[in-house]
């Protein structure tokens, strides 16, 4: 090890602390104070345990889901639970600078936090695609630019395309995606003759505990902040469950041997979810949720394969943990399935329609196109000599950010 | 591997898209529109949070309770998803079919998916005796005979036996053990030499984690649809705790050198919930569901030594993960302490003891021996050539089913 | 291992008959009947899932948060699931008791159980001090004897020194650390060569896992039995959230070459919540919890070089999983805060402050020297030959107490 990249790693918690010592001070001028109406329910049905199923889900479940590398078990879910907790001050006070400057309305603090969570699940999924490419500063730096952009972007849909409050914050998948996939994109892929970047049975078995998490409070989280709850609930379940059957199905249809592969169970039942985000509070049968389901699930799977081996060798692109077809594929059918359910509802009423669907396109648009663009110039800025970035032959090691007893071998 | 085999296996996957796009199908004629109330709480006091207590118990906390032999670890988390999110869709159809004749009340789809979640626990208990013995389409065809025949034997249950209905979905425990056992007692038995049926160190502790989650999550599993819903909470609650103290003293008593099992405290800790289930809401003073927990850990433990030395050799029944003495013996002493419990309280109004006395009873009688008799044809079925047993060799095998990295050693 | 241990060993079924069978005796006298308002809300805001979560949070997360030994995991989870039934037994009978001697009113025995759960955290803090080095029997006196002597401390808090009972009860961090450290300092240490009391990456994982747990679950822990819930939540999450970012800042700051320690993030990132334990419903400005996380956190990380290193080893203190920086030190912070706090609070009512900043001084130095008396004297009780003290070679050992297959090589 260069005893270069030594001196930078001793400025690590320097960064953390000017960082911090950031929030403190801006949190002391502009924090509301914690008084009103105390309750811990904050809009019609929202409440207390719906909100600690979805922190639990970012904490819990993001950080053991990314647990797939075989060495790479204390980074996965210690720097989640770092990036998540920077992450979610930051938005909190971004929240809060909004209302002092009264360009929003106070909703108080607990949904503050509960955007602030779902906000965070567009970092956690771009940390998929560059799991163990980044050191902790390019960690952090994506993470703080990723939120400021993910802000502008659903302030663009809600002032200029009338995207509503709760919509704006589900395009959170496709961003994250796509943002993840752009930064990934100017990192160095490793030795493809590597095989610490492939998993282990144990490190697959923690990987499922994390996915099995993510599925069963998927519900919440696309129901967290919706007006008709019950329905985002079922729906998304139902989209879910098909999500999961078709998983199994496929996973054996496109292996040899019509074997199951765990990664595909683990990224394709969670599929489901991703995409009826959008539309999980307009469907009024569930038969409608389930086909997107299934469409989403064979997406991801049919995706993982021709992405692996036909788009990410010549772009070479390494992305990690398949954020791509787990969240980048399933996010579009959905942002298309919410154009065609609108083309079908308001077929009717066309003096609008057309009106409307633009609309609808140009958020997508407008959210995929800046999460690219933005996504190059911070892996771009990343790779500068000032973030020091890993040699090739240092990526996904635990030992190089921790003490490690023994050699971890998951 | 015979090619024979394989192309047995080839066929999985169309069997899986056959059953879902019979759902979908039935769905889309069938699912009432998700209007009305839009509310998360579906009667008195239930609503969203214990449903996603049950929901998280059921694919969390029995996928990894199953995980206890060495290389099935991938099997036991991934099937039991798959097998309970298409038997929920099942269920959920069959409720809808039953509205739709004007057979059954409409009662909301919450409520639907969470008798579906609890009618599944018999088909997770049942897939505990043939873990690691059955391929996937026989497990897929033993879900959908045993949700029916539950659901037949809940209708009799209910219509001529007049069981409520949140009792009737209580014989779950009941049913689910000895159907499995019926289905397990036809398979070949795996050679007692063989060690791929016992567990590792490290699948004990998977299988721990999926413990406690059963037992934390035990009180809402069985108050969900209760009347009663805080009387059923705190009787489940202490049944469990002296289960949990019970196990520890007796494993400790049976065992050579006065060691632990762990196998005993998996177990017995969770027999005082299954025993309660049926009385949970009906006892008045706790102590009385202390001593059902203490009875129902006692004969949890004396079952397991009596079983496996002298009931299971001469029968040849091969139970693998002891679903008899885990969930089949703490029901039918469950059973029998509602029927004491009901004499003890209506032995001053002796007119209609007698009767009531009997409808418990022919309940019991009749549920037990309708999981039996179905349960020796499906084993029966199961072992035709049609659906292809797997080579007694390859038991308790994830490398048969999913593509392992390097071989699973839990 | 001497036949005299054997024998030993043998009367542990007898002693847990013994107890469980006073417990169910006192029950049956005791135990109010459980009428009344049938409803899982027993206050203007608390409910069943809110309590779910600390349930779970004590026997799961405690249960893997101390599983930091390499092969200790049995004993780790199932002991801690042992005593905290029979903890939680005792203290509703305790609880019980008071009602019927009419020294309390009743509550409803939700709230007794969620009020035994959360002075059961004592016990389990404490048997983090001692983990590995004690027998099960014990163990068991410890817990009996801890419960009690808790019981007394905030009887006294609450009779003489004004404190409310929300407030006697967060003092369980300070009480359970420093009683299990005097406990703890009676023990014959272990040969500092030995390496079964340190971690593997494996162990350091499953423990991550409790610790997510904790750390998730806390904010509902601080608000359980608050006046003021929102205000407890919102500020414990953010002095949780400070925390773990300055564990990852310190971690990197103390080590060699600037590694993080997983030892670290996992005590440091609870700090927050222990310190604002005190302070939560009071503090009406999140930065000052922001604040106090800070601290809490330095504290804790500080104090475990500083405690490892000087205090430790000439006190022959062997503190197995650092109790006493991970909730001994934060406590005290959080004590002091307390009366900072007040002082500011209260600056313009000179009158009545002195008084009000003895009383909590009081409540301080009573709780933790009667920690330290009774701890002393337990530890002294434990250590004689009646009890048997385990050879100071078998301790941390798995295969003491259970049948394990194979060696346990966490």
């Amino acid at each position: 090890m260069s005893s270069n990249y030594l001196n930078f790693r001793n400025s690590v918690p320097w960064v953390i602390l000017l960082l911090e010592a950031l929030f403190l001070i801006c949190s002391y001028f502009l924090f509301l104070k914690l008084d009103g109406v105390d309750s811990l329910i904050w809009s019609q049905h929202s409440s207390y345990p719906e909100f600690q199923d979805v922190n639990h889900m970012l904490i819990f479940g993001f950080g053991f889901f990314l647990m797939v590398l075989r060495r790479y078990g204390f980074s996965s879910t210690g720097f989640n639970l770092l990036i998540i907790v920077l992450g979610v001050q930051c938005c909190v006070l971004i929240e809060d600078l909004l209302v002092f400057f009264h360009l929003e309305a106070n909703e108080g603090i607990l949904k503050s936090i509960a955007k602030a969570l779902i906000s965070m699940t567009a970092v956690a999924i771009s940390t998929g695609a560059v799991l163990g490419k980044t050191n902790l500063v390019q960690l952090i730096v994506m993470t703080l630019v990723e939120l400021i952009v993910f802000y502008v972007s659903r302030w663009i849909n809600r002032r200029y395309l009338e995207v509503g409050d709760h919509l704006s914050l589900m395009h959170v998948h496709l961003f994250g995606a796509y943002f993840g996939l752009a930064v990934t994109s100017c990192f160095p892929e490793p030795s493809p003759r590597l095989d610490k970047n492939r998993s282990t049975p144990k490190s697959d078995l923690f990987s499922m505990l994390g996915s099995v998490f993510l599925w069963v409070f998927w519900p919440s989280f696309n129901s967290l902040l919706a007006q008709s709850r019950r329905k985002a609930v079922v729906n998304t379940y139902f989209a879910l469950a098909v999500s999961a059957v078709t998983a199994f199905m496929l996973s054996a249809l496109t292996s040899k041997d019509g074997k199951f592969r765990m990664t595909h169970i683990h990224s394709a039942a969670l599929a489901g979810g991703v995409t009826v985000s959008f539309t999980a509070e307009m469907i009024s049968h569930p038969w409608i949720a389930m086909i997107l389901g299934l469409l989403a699930s064979a997406i991801t799977i049919l995706g993982s394969h021709c992405l692996q081996r036909c788009l990410n060798p010549p772009l070479k692109i390494h992305d990690t943990s398949g954020v791509h077809f787990t969240f980048g594929l399933p996010a579009v059918l959905g942002a298309l399935a919410q154009v065609v359910l609108l083309v079908i509802r308001e077929w009717t009423n066309s003096s609008s329609l057309g009106y409307l669907v633009l609309l609808h396109i140009g958020a997508f648009c407008q959210t995929i196109s800046l999460a690219l663009i933005t996504g190059f110039i911070t892996g771009f800025i990343l790779n500068t000599r000032l973030l020091k970035i890993i040699p090739v032959s240092k990526y996904f090691e635990d030992q190089f950010y921790w003490e490690v007893s023994l050699s971890v071998k998951l």
